[in-house]
């Protein structure tokens, strides 16, 4: 493992994004979104997509100067073409739209098409109750990688969900997840570190189950979570980020351009209902007592989005760990862009 | 088994609705939407319900008369007041309300507090999708049922959440589930077959997993779906149907009235993004892919939605098999407000 540090990787974040021809302020919110997912300790959507986002404008996916456009709106939604920029603008261009609207609407929807990969959905959805509203977002990705349940072989994307409400004390509630078992990324994780995995995460082309995370890349696919339920979600995601959006469906595996998002949001204002103050007293209420129960043995009572913050916590203080191999990719591209990736390590 | 039929049970039930003080029409629509879920496979929310309902009228849970009234509104929301009538009716209210409003504003939020026991979500956002809308439904239920992720005892009700959309052949998409485990009501099913439950439904009073269904009526709980991901929907519910709406929490286990349930309901105009017609088109499409994949052994590719299709056209044709203990709390009521339950038996 490389001890890396926040500052430093967003630092050397921006610094390739703009080598490679992204305005600056372009390139520090992306640099700043996957560096965050890392802090969060979903190490799947980080700072491992320095090099993969870079390989991507060197093709010609991702344009970094692009900008989205609204194509059609209302006064309670908004419809965005993404113009195959970084997801992440796209994606926060949708959230910040969502929020605006539900400010004198109440309510708001945004679907978007042509996006990138937008990273974590948590991130938008988190700045959603940073503004007192609720945010939802369903995405798919695609990128056919999980069987259907009681199917078999690549169909959905990992087509994410998350639903996030803020709260009295400022920590917000934060569901957030792929709807298969486990995110693509945590396989090339454990890839890259040489770890097996769960055998119930993965099947090999063959349709069995196995914990050889290479097994995946040779064929295998993701298995859903939850069963029939996550399948649900599984599914929303799909019907509503790919064919309520027009975005490419995640079943349809052309991989030109790779992993496209097609994003569909939701901003709700409390105000509309119970009101803001009495829904966050209430939400914090609710949070107290589910914290308050006898936890299994061995385990803790948490809530979403007390992990994520658990690891901020701890990671802004004892730094970044990024195995070798990722820390490889990313020392590869910036030396090829005559840029130092020391500034990334954790200093002291 | 006692065998019965859907026309039969809606007029029994009726009958039984209005004896108790219910105006016809609301008798109609309460007795249509429990038969439905009869129909449609899930007897835990069914006519199992008519006894049940006929207490709580009689205890004074449920005002058969009183209409749900909208104190708050938008173009685009509203909040109601359920002013403890048929949850049936204040459910309706809202999705009617949610509808017509995204009609014009194309997307539109009712929450609602007050309100009993809505039975099964799916009649809601499946009605939401007849209408050409994605339905959105969220509920809490005021009863702790369901422990958290790794935590234990009665916290959560089962809190059920659904989405739905329509599709070009009319078979819309329909995800609608409780978020434990099992529903509540499929243990009181259990009951009064007297059999026994797949262990990992439920805990006994002193957390162990146990498959008598009996021990969840000591002093057990049930356990949620899909770890921690299961979880987060279980949360959403909770947060968006209880305290974004003002309603009884589910911890708060005061038992008057009985199982109240808190509602946060989404309908959704296509028309805002890709268009109706091209997102019903997109959708089946995608549909027809996912059931085209080799499915598990043994198993059947389906969408959720097709499960209560299936049984539908079956019990449609076949009857509607009622548990022994079921049909006699029903005759029971009957033959006290002077009823025929074997008008809802099925002939020949």
């Amino acid at each position: 493992m490389i001890i890396t540090e926040a500052q430093g990787l967003r630092e050397l974040g921006t610094q390739i994004f703009v080598a490679l021809g992204a305005p600056k302020a372009k390139a520090e919110f992306v640099a700043e979104t996957l560096v965050e997912a890392n802090l969060c300790g979903h190490d799947s959507h980080g700072v491992f997509y320095f090099p993969v986002y870079g390989e991507r404008i060197k093709l010609g996916h991702i344009h970094p100067k692009e900008n989205p456009k609204i194509v059609k709106e209302t006064p309670s939604s908004a419809y965005l073409n993404g113009r195959w920029g970084f997801g992440q603008i796209a994606a926060k261009k949708m959230i910040e739209t969502a929020v605006e609207k539900a400010r004198t609407s109440m309510v708001a929807a945004v679907g978007g098409f042509n996006i990138n990969h937008i990273g974590r959905l948590g991130y938008y959805t988190t700045w959603a109750t940073e503004q007192d509203m609720v945010g939802m977002m369903f995405v798919n990705v695609g990128n056919p990688l999980v069987s259907p349940f009681h199917g078999t072989g690549r169909t959905f994307g990992t087509n994410p969900a998350s639903i996030s409400t803020p709260t009295a004390t400022g920590e917000n509630f934060l569901m957030d997840y792929a709807t298969s078992l486990a995110a693509a990324g945590k396989l090339s994780v454990a890839r890259a570190k040489h770890a097996k995995v769960p055998s119930h995460w993965i099947r090999d082309k063959n349709d069995n189950p196995t914990d050889d995370p290479n097994a995946f890349y040779d064929g295998g696919y993701l298995v859903g979570f939850g069963e029939h339920k996550g399948y649900g979600v599984q599914m929303a995601s799909e019907l509503l980020g790919a064919a309520l959006t027009g975005s490419r469906t995640s079943m349809d595996d052309s991989q030109n351009p790779p992993s496209p998002n097609g994003v569909f949001c939701i901003a709700i204002n409390p105000e509309a209902f119970v009101g803001l103050g009495a829904f966050k007293e209430k939400s914090s209420e609710i949070i107290k007592i589910v914290k308050s129960r006898k936890p299994e043995k061995g385990e803790t009572v948490l809530v979403p989005g007390d992990p994520e913050r658990i690891s901020k916590r701890q990671r802004l203080r004892d730094g970044i760990p990024l195995p070798e191999d990722t820390w490889e990719q990313i020392s590869k591209i910036s030396l090829e862009l005559g840029l130092d990736p020391k500034i990334a390590l954790k200093k002291g």
